[in-house]
């Protein structure tokens, strides 16, 4: 089973994503055998933003298989910086390594890449679309930590609106049979109408509240996020809520025996360090199952034997994207693509659907 | 066969530049067969300005031969920042690793760092100077793609004032028997006279014309390269010119279905895009020879099994470079050193001769 | 015999010090002996403050052991920009590596990154506080070059006051049998009175001048650093006085066939450069042997098959360190911890002892 790119999780059938979750648990039982895995590969890390974080997990992993790393986190300082194009880039790179992994401000870059890689491409984060590695991440970790990803109450606290890891999340784990779903923010914050359609329309339940108090006592799985000062209406209604979303050992106190309490990293205030010695808290463990979970994807994505062009696909002549953060508004040589949905024909880069 | 130095790629013997250029021919079709060649083997990357593209093939070709590799790309952040000598970075780097790769803004930086390391120093670009492993990727390419170096009709094209890349290839290009050149400018940016002069010493030809159109079908290969806005005299006059040097769909049709073009990367809009998918481009492959150039340059220069300290050389010592750009302006404990030429003694670090 | 942490070079007892001592010259003797010793660890270079120099000796370290390297070098580039504490950071890339390298501004930091990490730290410098490696360099120096650490009469020439590494190598030689310092500066930049305490404690004599060429014909060894020009009471002062501390060939002819120059490097004037080539100049072998130095500490701090966690230390509640540069004004989720020394209870992050 190889697979050629990853740009959306959702694009992995339910065989591909099992067999790298459980190659993951493998991996993290037995790290050392894998260790020649993916000798004398090459991988770039194209971060057209810094995000270290990713980078070295991603550098980590790679290494951790016996493979070589290069790349750039800093596109001040590249041939981006002398006006390259994201095709040149990717097809002078491509060339180089054996795999790319992209990290990119504008959504849909990942999937522009892809169409001028002769080697396999992961998305590692393209704007506020997609971050399928921190999804994958999370569901190796609830299959290694809880033991399953079915029949999970899933509670989710903080930023519901803009969070694209919880978004991506909510999608992957309805694919399960049986989670159901507690929503916790502010009004303002609250999880976008389609996500909850999407919920609904795959069959799990979901239910919003105000406080992490109210949930916490139902949950088998919190996952915190970050809210950010300036999502608040105000200053006043900021320090009147924030401690809300905070989660500290008192809160703890209402949880489950078995509650798992998952955090994508970095955290800032949202929960208290007196958290950390809990023996709950898996978002440290979470970052080492991120690591092994891109140990299995890059073995996966690396066992083709021969580098292969890119399929062609057929344009759609007259559409144009409206959506101005897609990289089609930026690289104005991309070829119109479109994919149909419910919906209709939307962008194939960025899935932006008011067209 | 084992190089010390490659400062200035017309300090090869033919044989050397024969041999070089024959064994990345052989790499380029097995390039597993190389993949412990320098096992164990460390290099450097010293980049006194950033150029990623550049330091990306320099570190693939290493990591492709199973070496290691350290470096910096960002002199604010080094020692140099707290106003460390150039002898000092090199002498310590020297000692740290195999072989170093220098890049440096001051024309002559390479020769410089050269008098001071115990291990072999390529120059990967100093300044306007020179930058022979780009030239060397053009004569691997030349011999890959075309089939040969000689008897070839070789158009340029773009600012062939100020480029250092296609003086060199023009100086490079001469030493074969039966080529000749086709100069493709504006008055102002046309081939310097010196380089015209010794074209013609070799024994080559060469003609000089305004547009693309008129060179287009009579060429074996068209060698682009970019024109800067602010090189033009006038915004109205680069808004007239500047379509005359571009590369599209329209200006290959005129050409010979043998024609290669080639480009030293990274372009900005002198090719369009749908040259891309001409046969007869061949850009993006010429940056894969060009690993494959640096990979047969470091296994020849690391082919020494001792570490030796650079020859002494005889100091000229009321000589004074003019050059304002000269590294010995910069860096003043450096020997007065001068090679001699037809036309007299010149500063042995760039080679500068209005003195 | 293997080491958990290095934070401060006086943690280690004789044995252990004499240990690494004798394996870096093992290592410089026969460096290939030791190219697999690490094969398959990985070792991350947190550098909260850029240094590339030392980055790139731990650096060279590693990967001359086979064994791989992450890491960052400029802050703002991390997750620590958006906020993240040296806790949380050090926990994640403990647990995707074998070994940490820790460099900070703020004294105490490599102290407070130990309390969290599963896996060996390193503090490769922590502000004004500590610099271990740096003076285990010296040691290893000295040990291959005079051939002996004791009965040795060393002086140190430049800014005693301030400089961390005159003052750690001081209190190390000090533990050896018959050593003498001569203290070389200016009345203002002249050793504190609590490192002339230490080392009549420790039965060595020391004297005090204002002039190298007094003190250089009695001299083993000389350790030059730097005086930065805004350590003077005035330009004046400056220009007056700058010569007395730069060495030159002149003041070299004064000393013993015998001496051994050292300087921890980046110089910027106070060595000449026709001290270079003066065979009693070891200041570049000196880098050398911080490499070999390293290679021996990172071979004794992964020798453990298994990571462990990190001891958990009893607290003193009521203590605050009022040090304003001490960590744990930055960091307030850091237990508070004191050492016992001769003048009471002192913060065991920084040692700060006027509290």
């Amino acid at each position: 089973m190889s697979i050629r790119n990853l740009i959306d999780l959702n694009q992995l059938s339910s065989e591909e994503l099992d067999d790298i979750v459980d190659m993951a648990g493998r991996i993290s039982r037995h790290p050392t055998h894998y260790c020649s895995a993916c000798r004398d590969k090459l991988m770039a890390t194209l971060f057209y933003e810094p995000s270290t974080r990713t980078q070295m997990s991603f550098q980590s992993a790679m290494l951790r298989l016996g493979g070589k790393i290069i790349g750039f986190d800093n596109p001040n300082s590249t041939s981006v910086a002398k006006g390259e194009s994201l095709k040149d880039t990717v097809t002078v790179l491509g060339g180089y390594t054996d795999i790319l992994t992209i990290r990119h401000p504008i959504e849909g870059a990942a999937m522009a890449a892809s169409l001028y890689s002769d080697v396999p491409v992961i998305n590692a984060g393209d704007g506020g679309h997609l971050h399928p590695t921190q999804t994958l991440t999370d569901i190796v970790t609830l299959r290694n930590v809880v033991g399953r990803t079915d029949n999970l109450v899933i509670g989710m606290c903080g930023d519901l609106a803009n969070g694209r890891t919880v978004h991506s999340l909510c999608r992957s784990m309805s694919r399960y049979s049986g989670n159901s779903f507690v929503f916790i923010s502010t009004q303002k914050l609250s999880m976008p109408q389609y996500i909850k359609d999407y919920v609904k329309s795959m069959g799990c339940e979901y239910s919003e509240v105000r406080t992490l108090e109210e949930a916490i006592p139902y949950l088998d799985v919190l996952y915190m996020t970050r809210i950010q000062r300036e999502r608040f209406d105000s200053v006043e209604e900021y320090e009147a809520q924030k401690g809300i979303y905070v989660l500290d050992g008192k809160k703890m106190s209402l949880g489950r025996p078995e509650l798992c309490v998952l955090h994508p990293l970095p955290r800032v205030d949202e929960i208290s360090y007196e958290v950390d010695d809990d023996p709950r808290a898996y978002y440290f463990q979470q970052t080492l199952y991120g690591m092994y979970a891109r140990m299995a994807l890059i073995i996966r994505m690396t066992s083709q034997h021969e580098t292969c062009a890119p399929v062609k696909r057929e344009e759609t002549p007259k559409f144009t994207c409206h959506n101005p953060k897609c990289i089609t508004r930026f690289e104005r040589y991309l070829p119109h693509l479109t994919v149909d949905t419910p919906k209709g024909k939307v962008c194939a880069y960025c899935e932006h659907d008011e067209n």
